[in-house]
């Protein structure tokens, strides 16, 4: 039986996300592994539901989702922000409590610190900032929040950063493709 | 003995994070539960020490105490972006996946799906965010991702939403105080 790797990220909300996840659970099986993405789309798709009961369903979907996983993959591209995705920092959290190997990877190379320090020479003017400016900025280059290094580190992963072409950084998937790899290593090794 | 409650959230990052961190376990002190407050202070002072090792040693620090902890109460305002600090969101997910109350308020009322409209109309500047447009916009009017709504209905609480003066969004602890009163509730709801 393959291991099942949640493929956490903010895929689920582009245009083309069932192409995402397909090409996502071919590297994964390429790879051994089954990949298991999000159950947005399908949800999303029954539109008869009301709106709330769509977004009850994807959580308490996801969340059976990760359960019956043995890893994540986390895109940690920054989205609609200096960071990445919460929705997908909340799957990150809740797989590393249940102490399964959690990685990850982000198409955008420049550290937290620089696109945090961009962010407020800019004027942070897409939503009212001002009242955080003065806040102090995380300095270690990494990709993102330290928790978030940690979790993956912890498992004994390392985030992958990848430089892409500019308007690829949500679809290409060399980086993703690491992370499988380091993925089936660790899964490997705590087998018996 | 109290109950104690992990205090997460971007205050960790601002000049005056002691004093927040004061002033909130104040108000737990006052409704019969004890605040406990992230370690980031403490351990950014120790400034003999290599910034990798402050990141590791805030990382494990907080995962202790949040370990040790039998609720969290989530600073949801948002930081730097559309969405609250990614940190907290890890450590929503952290705490939901232990079955343990998660809670949480924004001193930002306008919903997500409002923030982020507003962020592709002023051109999502301050980082590159071309790659994400076109890509669906949450619109449950939720203040966040549908996964940190869930942490909190799941337990049975309610993110609280306030509106509060402007400049006092990260200051301002009324909302703060409404989830202390629910953590008590529901903490006191599941006592023999």
């Amino acid at each position: 039986v393959s291991n099942r790797i949640y493929l956490a990220g903010p895929d689920v909300f582009l245009p083309d996300a069932r192409d995402i996840a397909e090409r996502k659970k071919a590297i994964c099986s390429a790879h051994g592994l089954e990949g298991i993405f999000p159950a947005d789309p399908e949800i999303k798709d029954r539109a008869n539901l009301p709106a709330f009961e769509i977004a009850r369903l994807i959580s308490a979907s996801n969340i059976g989702l990760m359960d019956s996983c043995d890893g994540l993959i986390a895109n940690l591209t920054p989205f609609r922000g200096v960071s990445m995705d919460t929705g997908t920092a909340v799957e990150i959290g809740y797989m590393s409590s249940l102490g399964r190997p959690v990685l990850g990877y982000t198409n955008v190379a420049e550290p937290y610190r620089d696109r945090a320090v961009q962010y407020y020479a800019q004027g942070g003017k897409a939503i009212p900032e001002s009242y955080s400016a003065g806040s102090a900025i995380e300095d270690f280059g990494f990709a993102d929040n330290l928790m978030i290094e940690f979790a993956v580190r912890r498992c004994g992963g390392s985030i992958v950063v990848s430089r892409v072409a500019e308007g690829t950084e949500l679809h290409d998937l060399r980086a993703f493709e690491a992370c499988v790899a380091q993925a089936r290593e660790l899964l490997s090794a705590a087998r018996p």
